[in-house]
Parts: C-alpha cells; sequence; structure tokens
C-alpha cells in the first residue's frame, strides 16, 4: 500500500482514499451507487451503439446518438482516469485483465476520429459488466463462479477429449458428406461441409444447406442422432462434478457424526498416574498403566 | 370471515355460502364439476378465438364463431361476478393475481365494441388455467409446483450467473458478427447480429441469418459448440438442486436411524455392584455379573 | 390352457403345440430363429413399402415392388393366422394390444384392392418391432423398458405440470406474436403463431415463419432463452428418479450392514434358563432372568 | 520381443531400438516431441486438402497446394515405413486398427495418381489424431475414455432401446405425415419424410420441409414436444452410470470407515481375570478391573 493510505497528508491524499473506497469497494451505500450507476451507463452506452447500427433509428436521430456515444466515452474515460489515479499500484491495475477491458472500451471512440466505423467495436465494453457481478449479491455470486471454474478445472481433460472427438467427427463427417453430395448440391468445399455437419451435430440445423442424395440423408440422419445423444456427454460432465461435491458433502457428514460418536464413546477422564486419556465411557482402570480411574 | 358465512340470516346468505363452496372449494363433487366445466369452457373459447384467425374457417363461419365469443364472454362475465358476490373480502379477491386475469380475460371482447380486434387478446385468458391444475390431482400438483419454485429460488444467483453470461456472450460475439460479416450478408445492425447469435447458441438456428464469410463461419462453429457445452449449465443448476435434496433425504434417514440405535438400544443405567454401563434397554439383569437392576 | 395342450389327443394338437412354442416362444433354438426370421420380414416389407413411394425406384421396379409387398402380406396374414390357430386362447389374442397391431399390419394391402393407395399404411407395421425386443436379450431389454415405465408413471405428476405449463406458454406467446407480427409478416394466424412458439421453444427453429419487427425479435429471445433453460425440466424429471433409486440403493446397503452389526455384536447365545436370545457379545450374564450363560 | 531389442547385435539394431522409443512411447522428450510434431502435420496437412476444395484458394494458389500435400504424404510414407520397421511385431502392427488408420492415410494420394480426385480422401487422416490423445496427458485421457467406454458398455441394453423407440417412432410419424401432407407439400416419399421427422425429433430443424396442413402440423408439434422430451432418456442414461459410480465410491468410503473402526480400535484379547472384552488395541490394562493383559 503507497503511504498516502495509510497515512494521508494532504487533502489529496484524502481524496484518493475516499474515491478509493467508492470506486473499488462495494460495501458502503456510495459505492454500491456508484456500481450501480456504472452498470446502467454501460448498458446505455451499450444500447447508443446498437441503436447507431439500426438505419431507421440512425437516420432520424444521427446526431443526438454521435453526442450521447461521445458523453458516455467521457465518462468512461474519466473513470478510467480516477481508477489509475487513486489505485495504490497503478501499473498493476492498468495491465490486469479489467484495466485492459476498461482501456479497450474507450479506445474506439477515440479512434473513430481516424478510422471511420471503428467506433462500433465499443459495444465490446459489455465486457466491463463481468465485473459488475458484485452488484447483485457479492458473495453469493463470486461463490458460484468460483464454483463452476472450479468445477471447469476439474473437468479439464474430459472437456479436451468432448472436443476432440467432436472436432474429428466434424472433418471426418464433413470429408464424406463432401464426397457424397458434391459442390451441385451445395457443398461446395470441405470447409462449408464441415460447417454443416457442426450445424446438425449440435442440433443448430440451419437449413442452408441441406442433403439432396439418399446417401447424404441417411448419413445425416446418423449423424443427428448421433448429436442429440452426444449432448449428454457435457450434462454428464457436470453432473459427475456435481455428485462428486454430493458425495464429499455426505461423507464430511458422516465423518463429523463419527468423531461426536468418538466424543460421546470415550469419557474425558484422564488417568491420575500417567495422564492418559481416551478411555472408555465404561471404563474402571486406565487402559495403559491399570491405575483405578476416579469417576 | 364475513359474518353472512358463519351466521347466514337470509336465504341469499345461504346462497353464498353454497356458491362459495362450489367456486372456490374443490373437494366436492359440485366444486369439481364446476372446475372441470369452467376448463372446458376456457379451452373452447381459446379454440373459438383461434378458429377466428385463420382465414379459411373465419370466412365460412364468422358469425357463429362471433356469437360463440359472445356467449363465452357472458359465461366468463357472470362467473366473475359471482366470484366476487360470494367472496368473504371482494376487493382482496379483485386485485389478487387471480382477480385481474379473470378480469383482463372478459375485458377485451368488451373493448372490441369500440377498438376493432382487440378481442383477440382474449386468448390470453389462457392464463386462467393456471388455476385449474387442482382439477387433476391438488396435493400433488401443487406440491409438484411449489417444490419447483423452491428449486428455482434456490438457485436463483445461478440462473441470474446464467442469464448474464449468456447476455454478455450475446453482445459480445453479436457486435463481431456485425463486423464480419456485414450489412451485405443480412446482419444488417447489431441488434439483429445479437438476435442471429442467441438463435445460435440455444440451438434453434432458423436459418434466415447464415455466415458467407470464413471468418463468420468459423467463429458460428464455435458459438454453437459453446451453445450445445452451455446447456448443461440449466442441467446442472437443477441437477445441484435434486442431488442436494437427496443428499438431505439420505442424511436425514441417518440420523433417523442413529438417533433409534441410540434411543432404542441402550438405556443409561449403571449396575449398583459392578458400576457396568450399556444394558438393554429392556434388561432386568445385569449382563456383566448377573446383578438385578434397579430400573 | 386348452386341453389340447396339456393332453395332445391328435397329431393336429402337436402340430399347435410345437408351434406354440416356436411362435411364442424364445429359449428354444427354432423360437429364436423364428423371431429374428419375422423381425427381417417386417423390415424387408416396411423397405419395400418405402422405396414404392421413391418415384425414381417405383418408375423401374413398379411390378417388382408390388409382388414384394404381396408375398409379405401373404406371409403375415399365414403368420397372424398361425398365431389364432395355436393361441390357447384366440380371442384373447385377437383383441390384445399386439393382436390388433398384426391385424392393422395385413389389413391395408387387401384394403388397396378397393382403395388406391391405402396399402402405403402398411408401414405402420413396423409398430410389430415392438414385440420384437425379445430377440436380442430378453430380460435385460424387458426389465429397462419396464424400469422406464415405472420412472414415467412416478413422475406423471411432473409430466403434466411440464406439457401444462407448455401449453399455456405456446398459447400466449403465440397470441402475442400474432398480435406483435400480423399476417403481413407471415403469422398468418393464432395457429400458426402458436406453432411457431412450439418450433422455437423446443429449439428446432424451422426458420419458415422468422419474426421480423424488433418487438417480435425480442420476444423470440426471451423465448429461446426460456427453451433453452426448460429443457432442463424433462432432465430433472429423469433425474430425480434416478437419484431416488440410487438413493434406495445407498439406505438399502446401510440397512443390510447395519443388520450384520446388529447380529455380530449380539452373540447367539440363548440363555438356558429364559430361552432369552440378543445378548451382548460380552454379556456372562442373562440381562432377562440374570441366569449365567454358558458361553 | 525380437532379439535385436533385448540383445542388439548391429548398429543397424540400436538405430530401430532408439527409434522405436521415440516412435511408440512418450515418456522421452524425443517422444514427446516427435508426437507434438505429427500432431501438426496431421492438422497441416489435413487443412491443405481442405483449401484445395475451396475454390477461391485453390484458383490462386493450385500448385502450391499439391506440392504441400506430396510433401506430407511422402512424411507419413515415411513414418509408416519406420513404424513397420522398428516394429517388433510388423504384422501385428500392419493389421492392428491404427496400421490400418495409418495406411488409408496414405493410400488415396497414390490413388489419385490414377483416379483423379480421390486424394480429398485423405482428410479421412484426421483419424490418427485419435491415437494423439496421448500428447496432452496421457494417463487421465486414456482413463476417461476408457471410463467412458466402461458407462456406454454398461448402458448398452439401454442405448439398443433408445435406438430401437427412435426408429419405431421414425418410421410410423413419417408414414403418417407423408399420408396427411403429401408429395405436393414436399414430402414427396416415405424415406424423406422419415428424414423430416428425424430432423424434427432431434430438434435440428432444416426447415426444407415444413408441414402446411393443420393436421401435420398438430402432429409435428406432438413430435416437437416428445423430441425436446426424449432427450432426457440420454442424459439419464449417463446419469444413472453416474449415480451408480457415485454409489460404488460412497459405499466404498463406508466400509473404509466400516473396517477402520473395527481394526484400528478394539483388539480381540480377553481379559485373563474378568474375561472383559473390547479393549483398546494399545491397551495394556483391562479398563474394567485393572488387570494386565497379556498380549
Amino acid at each position: 500500500m503507497p503511504n498516502y493510505f495509510e497515512n494521508p497528508k494532504s487533502k489529496l491524499d484524502l481524496f484518493r482514499q475516499k474515491m478509493y473506497i467508492i470506486i473499488y469497494g462495494v460495501n458502503t451505500p456510495a459505492g454500491k451507487a456508484f456500481d450501480i450507476g456504472l452498470l446502467i451507463a454501460i448498458l446505455l452506452s451499450v444500447f447508443t451503439i446498437m441503436a447507431e447500427t439500426v438505419e431507421g433509428i440512425d437516420h432520424t436521430y444521427h446526431k443526438e446518438l454521435i453526442v450521447l456515444e461521445w458523453i458516455f466515452t467521457i465518462i468512461f474515460t474519466l473513470e478510467y482516469a480516477l481508477r489509475i489515479f487513486v489505485s495504490k499500484k497503478p501499473f498493476r491495475y492498468i495491465f490486469s485483465f479489467y484495466g485492459i477491458i476498461d482501456f479497450l472500451s474507450i479506445l474506439p471512440m477515440f479512434l473513430s476520429i481516424f478510422i471511420t466505423g471503428s467506433h462500433i467495436l465499443s459495444s465490446l465494453r459489455i465486457l466491463r459488466l463481468l465485473r459488475l457481478f458484485r452488484i447483485f449479491r457479492l458473495i453469493e455470486f463470486v461463490e458460484e463462479s468460483s464454483r463452476l471454474k472450479v468445477a471447469l478445472m476439474a473437468s479439464r481433460a474430459k472437456i479436451l477429449v468432448f472436443l476432440y472427438t467432436v472436432l474429428i467427427i466434424a472433418v471426418l463427417i464433413g470429408t464424406l458428406m463432401y464426397y457424397i453430395e458434391g459442390p451441385e448440391n451445395g457443398f461446395t468445399s470441405i470447409p462449408r461441409s464441415v460447417f454443416y455437419t457442426i450445424v446438425t451435430l449440435t442440433t443448430v440445423g440451419y437449413g442452408d444447406m441441406v442433403p439432396t442424395t439418399a446417401l447424404g440423408q441417411f448419413l445425416s440422419m446418423i449423424l443427428m442422432v448421433t448429436g442429440y445423444g452426444i449432448i449428454a456427454v457435457p450434462t454428464g460432465i457436470v453432473g459427475v462434478e456435481v455428485a462428486k461435491e454430493v458425495g464429499k458433502r455426505i461423507s464430511q457428514q458422516q465423518q463429523d457424526k463419527d468423531k461426536d460418536k468418538e466424543h460421546n464413546r470415550l469419557n474425558g477422564i484422564v488417568c491420575s498416574l500417567c495422564n492418559q486419556e481416551g478411555h472408555r465411557d465404561d471404563a474402571q482402570y486406565c487402559y495403559n498403566c491399570g491405575h483405578h480411574l476416579n469417576t
């Protein structure tokens, strides 16, 4: 911690201290209000950018939207500067995951002065919402997402095997479909056939490419049923993690109870001769030295 | 309870009492018959409104359908009036969830006298079916749905995290798709691209918008596999709740059994001769020295 | 059982007895061969009928296909007659579920003499396969399907609540979509809008009807995410049943073990004086009468 | 093992020994590098073949792509020869699953000299990736996939019942849809209608065929809800296996603990003075009478 924090010398240091609690803290009313305000500002700015891409809206309100976008960008720029200013370790913040996102969410608007259209990328600032999980109910949310992270890490191998299998199926069936259907039926290349295979396997089914030969339809039907069945695999992966957790909890309860039993069954008497503990509840003599226990 | 109910004075009070049991009660045959009649009336009236929107049917039977609709509306209006009349606390009913639905299900028809076409909204009276869960087998149904409610409340945080994540993915990928594909390929605006992203992520896949660039297809494939995998999350959420409940049940059984063991098996009597403990609850003599136990 | 079976008098009775074992039995090699032959015949006959509806194939092989269909129909008719002939209770077979299916699978072909085209319905004889589960590995299959039946019956209420909810959502959102999009955007009637709603909710997504208004797209997105989430409900229903079964099994194991413990902890000694059992393993005296136990 | 391996006589034998460890082994750095190099070569060669089918790319880089393909094929041919050469039992490798895949992945390119276009099938060499699971983290992966195999084998009967049911539904509803919709609505034959049924049941929903009659739409809606519900079956199958495993683990833990209790806690010694049992394993004196225990 920089010294201004523990030992504020000037008015500025006090201001930084106060702002730090508001911007990075959650538990104070001001901190919560700041977070909610930020959430609304982010959502509104994203909606503004979205609206600008809709021709009908843009046509009538082009100027207003541009002004709004600049207002939001200036707000976020000020906030970014403030975050750096009050941060205890500015560089750590700047190069952190959220620091980079904060920077990238204001960059496109300034870039748009030189490169037309680039400000549309501002809507990527939706990622800033990731930090605002804490607005709702901090602990529960963070717990849930960290539990999810643990579960995902634990089933890393399973997920990789799953993706690997999907990749092999996609290339394999994609190649076969390209061979069976051919460019004359819309399967113009293997990459497009792989696209078709993924679209079918995941049961998305756009319908922009559809097999027309009997063999192609037969293979597609097998693919669909496979995809329909394979969906159980991610579910199963999550299920295993869930089951493990429950298993742990049950065995934990069991252990707690077992300990209780042990405690109750053995009495707390200490042998006056040899200081031995852990005698049976009904013991008359010390099991270690044979001395009579004075119950 | 209003005094007419406990202490009916007039014939009218007796009538209200009787009707109350029929309309709000379930256990009497008349009450059950009323509910089943209502169910059929609701379904038929909804089918009538639906039929009216089908051009072929409406063309030939327009008059008959209008008459039918008015008949159903009058029936429901009478029922609504009756419900208010016999209710113990009329205002409580009128402003209750079901009271408002009952009112809204007759309103559009009367509005249609002034505003043409508004009677179509009458089909929203399908919501009245919500109350009729009880027709089948009351307790079981209510139990199931309340259990569902508990499970949903318990996993509130998880569901919010899930929706939050879906929202962020949708805006993020939607913006990227808009940038990659552009209006010339049908991705005319970010909102439409977000629509495409949701359509793909949930594996619905209408196929009205389809990526045509290589990069767009690649991103879409990742999106599909993600959506295909993310489906495990709601399943997992339900799974956790299920597992918790089972866990509770098992540990409950365990506790019950443990209590049984403690309570039934051994008493706390100490033999007055040999100080031995741990006698069976029904023991007359000490198992260790044969001395009679003074119970 | 008819007397011919227990006590065959004529050669005909012996033939019926033999045929009965072949047709209805499974364990003899002849019975198994009959079942496999029947399976192949059913599949081939279904493929024949299917082939006839494909214009290209029908054009070149029309005569051959018709001949094949008649051959299969005659085989099945003979089999049907034989089943009645050798059955112990012919009428019970005729009006049983499988008896009716057997009859319906030969009927369309004979009807086609009078009504052109009706023989296509012969492909419904695929239902006959239901009986042939037993060809593979009888016991396991029957067990699985009966377990499924039990699970389905047990979650009857849940399934009804689920379908009821889907129905209400479909009519509700269908009506709203009809109102929002209107006939000019392809939502020509409420039934068609309900069809769209079901197509979207179940994540099928044909894409023949697609919302074009902003509000319609927004409502559809909510519908998709709902449908994507609701899929957890049937999974959860099955999950609960699975979890229950596992719970039962675990508590069963527990009980078995507990019994073992009881048996081991108590010795098997019977008091020579009062015939009392159930003494502690370390008991010296009968807990009931105080008599010394001769271990 | 051939004698060259245990007892290498010549320089050639030493080379074969070294190569064997590199090609078939995993644990040495050289073996790992070989595997990673192979993985990259396979992926690159598959991408090359894919690229060749994309008209735009093929047009500009046709020569380069052909050269690249030949380079990869020569590399794989050399590798194949080396695998045979260093193998301890060459014929066992040649006719093994992976041996055949290795052969088939070089064959199409050589065939393309005689049959134009057949080299496209080279992309089937993606199957070679199956062997390369081990690159990541050998043991975990193999464990996961073998566990999957066990689970699949264990639920063989359930999967067959599921596929059997899907088949019967597909033919049944397909025939009905063909009858209801007819060729004039795009349901040109029963096989095509079966295709439609599978597309709908698995919630793929291409939308190339869509029911237009009221009855066809109604039947399709039932089909969709069925398909939406049936998805729980594969999930349930996996779920049962998961639950079984957890059940086993829990009861295993229980047994382990029970054994611990028995073994560690009490010994079987009987006090020679008072005949008391149930002494702690580490007891020196009888807890009942204080007599020294002769262990």
